[in-house]
């Protein structure tokens, strides 16, 4: 049997744990959904008794586990400073947590920072160097790799890129600052911009959805959007826009071969995208040089996960070459 | 005697050439101005000829020439695209020329990033293996120094931090852009701010400098603004609030320990500053962690001669570790 390790992705709502081999095959995935409000111990408990069936189940890891979590971590102390999809998280040892349940090396990662890593390992990053991944979540999040590693910065913070601000005097973000690119282009901005439209009487097909008791998401919108909804359509060039001044802001400054696009909004593509290309041509001459790309995830909702595993196969020096 | 090589600062107004050992001791420095007019046949003999006499004067040299250049390289080809600093220089090859005449290595680079790695070597950057640079001059320079290399990007084009977007729906920049942090924070950003000004009536010292026939430079805008000219005051605090945006953008990208601000506009920190650390506070959580520092470049205008004169001594490979 070839090389496996674990890969964790911890979100606020779903837990997902796979034992990946070091070719990329997914060996079994269990998911499951966070139960938040247990508190982080509970949690702990529950990845580390899935973790120790898949261990039990296939035998002979030579790998450890890598972990993605959403929000901000001190990463050499591996405890998540904070993260607002994961209340009461606040300065959890969460790497030490696990590491002594289950006496494996653990691999903490940020979660958007393991989707980059996925992308350049089994993604559309597969052959390149250097990528950067943007995720459009509940937040957005943000991934560098620089020839083949994670860019983390000296404080391990790199790659806030939800946090580049592309709106001048625009809404307030939970970060403290003001018009944040996930202040514009995250789905929970979606869903605003929606309620926005609804407030306003814009879409008679908002209004029918809403009436008929159905649950606000980015998603719902992004439907009514392609049965040409025109308000709806709207929100989406309105993302495309400022994911488009944020990406031209990324290529001005790092000049990477690859952006990778991906999360869940991801799948609304080809209603922001055209949009998202018109305003990276131009803030960005860098761009119409040619041969910078900008692409969907491949991976779509497991690149974290990919990612994940990747750190427990290697740890966290460097990314494939 | 010491190891030494040549570096050359080619800028639109000034050509500084100097003889700089490894120890960074300039041995003798030539400032000529730049003969844009004659093109740049002309101006290539002029750095040959000078270069030339201080290799005959200190004997000896066993580096090569370092070459800074405003404008867009295509880097591996030694080839400047364009610079609107150097009209009539578009897709000239710098490097083959120099090298072909004085049959010695010339490595060619980027001016701020030449200023970045200057500072890294010898100037306020010393303790650090990465760091930011931003010039404040005709246009806003970039460089990126990440440990201890030029960051170049895969088209060689990274670094340009002038055209990063601060200012949404802002003013046409020559780059194609809009709002460009150039076209708020330059010396030609401060000019035109001025003009505004006075155009509104609205500072009687800038008038009176302009009835007694004196040529509006982004140094008399901030000579008027230190005498406690409340208009021109609030020029830097603009340049102050743009700049702050752009270094938070960067910060919560790269996460770097040092951001450094040079050019001559840069003497206008005590006035822009304040500002700046207010926005940067604002925009980055990451700043707020503490230790992240912004500071002004040490070696002023020298930055990009000494950088220069390092990629001279040591090629383009790494800056010092």
């Amino acid at each position: 049997m070839s090389r496996w390790a674990i890969g964790v992705d911890l979100g606020g709502t779903n837990l997902r744990i796979a034992a990946i081999d070091e070719a990329g095959k997914i060996l079994e995935k269990v998911s499951l959904p966070t139960r938040t409000r247990q508190g982080p111990a509970a949690v702990v408990r529950e990845i580390c008794q899935a973790v120790g069936e898949l261990i039990h189940k296939f035998e002979a890891m030579e790998g450890g586990i890598g972990i993605g979590v959403p929000g901000i971590l001190y990463l050499e102390k591996g405890i998540l400073k904070q993260s607002p999809n994961l209340p009461g998280w606040e300065n959890y040892p969460v790497r030490d947590e696990i590491e002594s349940k289950l006496r494996l090396r653990v691999c903490l990662e940020n979660d958007a920072n393991a989707a980059a890593l996925g992308e350049k390992w089994l993604g559309i990053g597969r052959n390149f160097q250097s990528l950067c991944m943007l995720t459009l979540g509940t937040g957005v999040g943000g991934g560098l790799v620089l020839e083949g590693k994670i860019w983390h910065g000296f404080l391990g913070m790199a790659g806030e890129l939800g946090h580049i601000v592309v709106a001048e005097d625009g809404l307030p973000c939970p970060c403290g600052g003001r018009g944040c690119l996930e202040t514009e282009a995250s789905a929970t901005a979606i869903v605003r911009k929606a309620q926005e439209v609804l407030a306003a009487g814009r879409s008679s097909e908002l209004m029918k959805f809403q009436q008929d008791g159905g649950e606000l998401t980015a998603h719902v919108v992004y439907e009514i959007a392609k049965k040409g909804d025109t308000a709806c359509q709207e929100i989406f060039e309105s993302v495309g826009r400022y994911l488009g001044i944020g990406i031209a802001d990324l290529i001005n400054t790092l000049n990477l071969p690859l952006y990778v696009i991906g999360g869940g909004a991801a799948e609304a593509w080809d209603l922001f995208s055209p949009v998202l290309f018109e305003h990276v041509r131009q803030h960005s001459y860098i761009f119409c040089e040619g041969s910078t790309r900008i692409e969907r995830s491949v991976l779509k909702g497991d690149a974290g996960l990919y990612g994940a595993a990747y750190l427990g196969l290697n740890g966290a020096v460097t990314a494939p070459s």
